[in-house]
């Protein structure tokens, strides 16, 4: 079998190589680890599994892993096909052809064996989470004049900074911090706008041992809000959150999961206005399966790592979104955060 | 003819969806760019383009393609194949087959045109370098004791803080921030250990306006080194990437550009130490096309953006790269940055 995702190959090697092109073959018999002159001598350093070979490609690293395939007794390769581009696999095919190796797709093998974390990973997830956490208690304090005299990207630095400071390796993803009517959007980009307007939507994260954090809160930055619109709407994006946490235990199916924030938003009002997912596996990556969404029938099984995330976005208007993530339990789930999601005011 | 790659359709649409799995579906008669839910609102806003149409798509983005193309009177359909995944082109040709439409794989297209700038990229190019500048600037300013009470992953955020500070819109790629021996690992991935040793390999950029700049400074923490051997190193490296951007204008190949500084370092006896490219293009993307390498032989041509980076890595002692941005002319190259690289220490 070839795979191609860094982080798939650093989850069976050990060798974490992003934007490395690494290609790992695994035969019967042997694991060939195939990666640049930039990533060698990491690779030599970090990978202490039996039966791994190195292999330096120089130049093409698809006709490295041809040759590599091609030296083995075999007759048939799966390839990971949703991370291999087409013309990367159909280069490689052909390559295979020539020595009558036969060449098959497969898909989301490793996805699924990623998606239920051991004692090791909860453990790197859950401090993650935990530095995401002090970030938080730190930003949230900052009160509405200290925050106001910041920009957005200014802010997207500093929280980074705080995660760093206490003990996280940078930012698990892009920030979407918003401000006024932008947090509208999703996933809005960060500009030089001082933040201002009624709310403050902070959707960030760190890294732990190569694992991933992701929170989202939205706080007030004026106690007398212009009208009780967006006070309803947080508290009916709180509701919708709770009860899915309620409702997150082994074997309830992702749809439902999605399903029960989708019924309380839709049954208050704003159903139109909750246009993406309820949530997503975290892990090595920050979006990774199970999604959980209106059309994944996977069924959620103990120790899977999800966020549960509603929102509802009024154009013109602003957003609120309330996320946080959970162990899948037997009976239950585990929050893997304190943060306060109740109103809160940045006096 | 299909595209799928964020930058490409920001190219040609105005539309920047980063990680928002958009596609573009180009014909002769209208162009549609279809988007999800998180991005919709956004797209409506963000395309003034004649002729173009905002399709909302909700779940399958690759059903929903196949779709739209379905609906035109074509009988073929071209995909970038090198930005689409093989499960995705393969679930998209089966789709169109039904409907009796061919799906033939190309290649490189968006890279060429993207690959020589217009008057209004270069303005923004050489803004994200002058910014990059200053942040240099300051950063080399700090001197050796401030500079040691830092982590490497605190400096990475002191930087991008820097490039905020100065108009950037925050980080155009994970920085490279390493010191001691770490600097032989090209791509080393920086850690809570502090700024120590006798070498800071610094190399990081930012984005302005969507563009990116990249630049590489290693500067001396101790004036009196254990050896005389990283002087040295530093001499040669400097030496070839000097003759380089001497050697760089309109008509040179890739690959003959790579040989000049190849050559210069090979003659000083460090050629195996020398694993990468030269160089790279920059633009939307830090890394694109024209890659400077030993076997590409594109030629250069006027207002294409390169880099300029030879590095020679000891393991266990330490590496040494020197990277600037030039915008390739017709007799010549102009560089981008004016950040000083005579050997620095930081007193």
């Amino acid at each position: 079998m070839i795979l191609c995702k860094h982080e798939d190959i650093y989850y069976l090697t050990g060798f974490y190589g992003k934007y490395s092109n690494s290609i790992l073959v695994i035969s019967p018999q042997k694991i060939y680890l195939l990666v640049n002159f930039i990533f060698y001598e990491d690779a030599l350093s970090s990978t202490g599994m039996n039966g791994l070979e190195v292999v330096l490609y120089k130049g093409n690293r698809i006709k490295k892993a041809a040759e590599v395939v091609s030296s083995l007794k075999i007759k048939n390769v799966a390839v990971e096909s949703s991370h291999m581009n087409h013309s990367d696999f159909i280069g490689l095919s052909r390559e295979l052809k020539k020595c009558r190796i036969k060449t098959t797709a497969c898909k989301g093998i490793m996805n699924h064996l990623r998606s239920i974390k051991d004692r090791h990973e909860l453990n790197n997830i859950s401090q993650a989470c935990r530095i995401t956490d002090l970030a938080f208690s730190e930003i949230v304090s900052y009160g509405h004049k200290k925050m106001s005299a910041r920009s957005e990207l200014a802010l997207v630095n500093e929280i980074e900074g705080l995660c760093i400071k206490n003990g996280g390796n940078g930012r698990s993803f892009d920030y979407v911090i918003a401000s006024g009517p932008d947090t509208s959007k999703p996933h809005y980009c960060p500009s030089h706008k001082n933040i201002s307007g009624e709310l403050l939507l902070m959707d960030f994260g760190t890294i732990h041992e190569r694992y991933c954090s992701d929170i989202t809160r939205t706080v007030f930055l004026q106690e007398k809000l212009i009208g009780q619109r967006l006070n309803d709407i947080y508290k009916i994006v709180l509701e919708a959150q709770l009860k899915s946490i309620d409702a997150c235990k082994e074997g309830i199916r992702c749809d439902e999961l999605d399903s029960i924030a989708r019924r309380h938003i839709k049954d208050s009002g704003y159903g139109d206005q909750f246009g993406h997912g309820l949530g997503h596996g975290v892990g090595l990556e920050v979006h990774e399966e199970p999604y959980i969404t209106r059309k994944n029938k996977t069924v959620l099984k103990k120790n899977m790592v999800i966020t549960i995330e509603p929102g509802i976005y009024i154009p013109g208007l602003g957003g609120v979104r309330i996320e946080d993530m959970v162990v899948v339990e037997k009976s239950g789930c585990r929050n893997l955060y304190t943060s306060k999601k109740d109103f809160t005011f940045l006096s």
